[in-house]
């Protein structure tokens, strides 16, 4: 077990809010490895994260977190807590496309992924051996006509998996509100351009047809709007006149593997508060 | 005298072009320096860009530019040609903001931009001592209630200094279509968004707004509907949450420059040729 | 059978080069579909890519090669041409980490790598699920105490399988002068440092150790002298005083993906043409 | 008056250390408006930078650093702490190359570096009429054949003038060790290529020869050792066989310039802890 937790908070701005929380770590014995925060003043926003050892504690987690509770409540604070001694559990959505679900399934295998990959759900059977290479559980939930039912399926799965977080790895079907309230900030989806440019379908297309000399992926947040959630991590590739749709589609696979598996990663590490749809993330 | 010269030409691909136009050079005695093309399939076009050496011209220009008319006529092309030996005359339009002028300004003197900086317009005075600084006639024309009155003054100043590329170095005017049409694929502006994300006012205070983890900046042929010409160049740069409006200004003011150079650049280096709307940029 | 070539050329420069070519080709009704051509002012060295459709061959492959050989004699040119209908068959060889192999096999299987995956060869048994994951032949053949037994072996098994290209993915063995002799400019290695800085082992200990704020990743062809070969592509990604060598590594796993994998792209299409030590490359 | 402050501190870790001064601070009315931490683990040391409003000070600034005074002495802690109401007084120091000098003067004017620029040094005169025009004192004190005297004017000189930093803005002479030792981490240098590849002379050219395909920039404090000071920000800018060594020098203009102004600046906002000949760069 791995004795270190992470603390997230976020409340108004007001004096005294670092020093009463470093106090309490202190008090209970814990020893600070890493503190971030940040002061939005136009917001009047205050934001820290804290990652402590464990190892010292002279009290236990119990009245750690009651004495956490107490300094949120004086200052208004939310807060969550995240103990390394538990494994997020992650479910994998996919369709047909492979290059996103291979990349995250190997960084995984080489530890850079803090996390336990529960299951892979998709659409289509296209992947199931991939799934299996890797002695991850397959799910093939086909939508068909009821969509609905299908959700609803699939809901079913992810509760009886105890499914900490979603990533869509290409995942070519759109999540109804109702799916994606059940979430909130708990799935991470890679957007194939570089939003807000070329919102919706086709992106790539899009691009070609504009003449940009950049194509980006973005990965985000899903919320009830479609591309409009919390943007976690973006990055561009140089094109040209050159580079045809296909070309486009060659570059930006690896744009969205890259930017996908970071988001993943700043995820899982509780690197990433949300603010009025925006995130705050300290890497 | 630079005894080189560049030749631009597009048109519906065929076979035979490129031995045509390299036989048509050898045969004036031309030695060719560079040469690039290429081919849209999907648009059926061919483009090339040919820059060779004068010095061992067997002919004249006068026969070679007759020889070049031939072979575009038979091809259907669109063709120009320029020679080393005019150095194009350059206005510099500008309002009060003063990096991307100085950058301009430096990067000439530096002999990075062939050209010649003919004049500085600008709307307001604020700027005239900078080109004073450099040597080059500072005009400052307001535009004041009536703005038609304001260009027309431009264009007559324009007319007698023989200008051959305006560039709008965060030149905070709109121009009219009439103006635009004036120099068609000849003026520059520099827009601080990755176009398209961001079109119209305040890109930095958008970008804050939707909480985008890079920003950006485009240089793009100016055409009758704003921010819509073809894109030359682009570039970004990361932010974060930590970057307030601010902070993006002060980000953007280093994208904004390097890419408005580096447009201008290109142009004078006579490699861009625009066609359907983008450019194709022989770099 | 796609009915491509591409026609690699350079000599000392002479004017006439671009002409006879393109009039050659045309000859023998090969439409040209890319050409790019490079001087090289200081050395007086001429290199040319010409990619020609040959669907409308008027003549047949046999007269056109001794068309290009008789131009090639008269100005004492290196050539080369590559036929698309020729797919090159390459040798991955590998130790124990498996980043690059499963990139570069994804990779080839969505149709980014114009090759046959032939074999895998490695000095460990480690990555043989790998392999037969994606239906490679994987050849486990240690090195153990005799070296040069090893060598002969791969070697054997090379021959038997007419290896065009060998691309060295992580491999962490030093191939003796012997062997490089036999692939001149035919292997590909991917060094975790941005070359030249950090030559020989452990890049990222010294990366970390000198306090770098950027580290790379450099793919070149192999040669007698150690990481001294000419360079193909580098990459390189920030890093700041938080990455430890363990975040270094994970962080140069990426970079050594990417520019590897581009890198044996560009080999297979034949954009790369090796002189003094450098390549020049048609991108 | 600016009524903020900067605290930077360094010592072996230890448990409490961010208690007490975030406790100390609060204990003083001196609200945190950022702080930012990091912990060596291998090293085992801690850095951190705390900024806070003073406006809300309960005490004074002289009873406020006994305390930290006391702090410091209780962790054996390296400390200083930084008065935004004190505005750094810097020197640039140039010789004839002018692309790094208008850079730093117009991002001055920009307010991008808070400093006064209270002179220009340089062993030549060919920039007296750029600092003029910016309102700048230029000194042009020449080495001739007496270096030692030529220093020995200079640093009375920087002495009356009570310089802070040294900005050498591609200044071509080597300063000697006891010159250094008069200023240690408060020279800032900028070197033309990606330390600690082509250390000394003429890095385009080693760039050129080797046939990098990216070349590099590099700000770092100046120590005794050439080339080997602390390094505080890096960039790169892709390169190809087309760039000769005076397009290297174009481009890498552009690095230099954005490369040292960006050190400057997190210098001059007191972001840089200097240890083991490595920078801790809170940005």
């Amino acid at each position: 077990m791995d004795p270190h937790a992470t603390l997230l908070v976020s409340c108004s701005d007001r004096k005294g809010i670092v020093a009463s929380l470093a106090q309490l770590l202190y008090g209970h014995g814990a020893n600070i490895l890493d503190a971030d925060q940040h002061t939005d003043a136009s917001a009047g926003m205050f934001f820290q994260r804290i990652r402590f050892d464990l190892s010292s504690l002279s009290t236990d987690r119990i009245s750690l977190e009651a004495g956490i509770r107490e300094v949120a409540e004086r200052f208004g604070m939310a807060w969550r807590i995240a103990y390394a001694s538990h494994t997020p559990r992650v479910a994998l959505f996919c369709s047909k496309q492979e290059h996103c679900l291979y990349d995250l399934l190997v960084r995984h295998r080489a530890g850079e992924l803090p996390c336990e990959i529960a299951l892979v759900v998709s659409n289509h059977a296209a992947l199931e051996g991939v799934a299996r290479h890797f002695g991850v559980p397959f799910h093939h939930i086909p939508v068909s006509d009821n969509k609905p039912a299908q959700e609803a399926a699939v809901l079913d799965l992810l509760a009886t998996q105890s499914i900490d977080l979603i990533v869509l790895a290409r995942y070519m079907q759109i999540l109804s509100p109702a799916f994606v309230a059940r979430f909130p900030s708990r799935i991470i989806n890679i957007h194939h351009s570089f939003l807000p440019a070329f919102v919706g379908a086709r992106p790539y297309h899009q691009a070609h047809e504009r003449g940009v000399k950049l194509i980006g992926a973005t990965s985000h947040y899903v919320t009830e709007e479609l591309d409009q959630g919390p943007i976690i991590e973006q990055a561009v590739i140089r094109c040209s006149h050159r580079d045809h749709v296909d070309e486009l589609v060659r570059k930006g696979r690896d744009l969205e593997k890259r930017v996908l598996a970071e988001a993943v990663r700043l995820h899982l590490q509780d690197r990433i508060l949300v603010h009025s749809g925006k995130t705050v993330v300290f890497d």
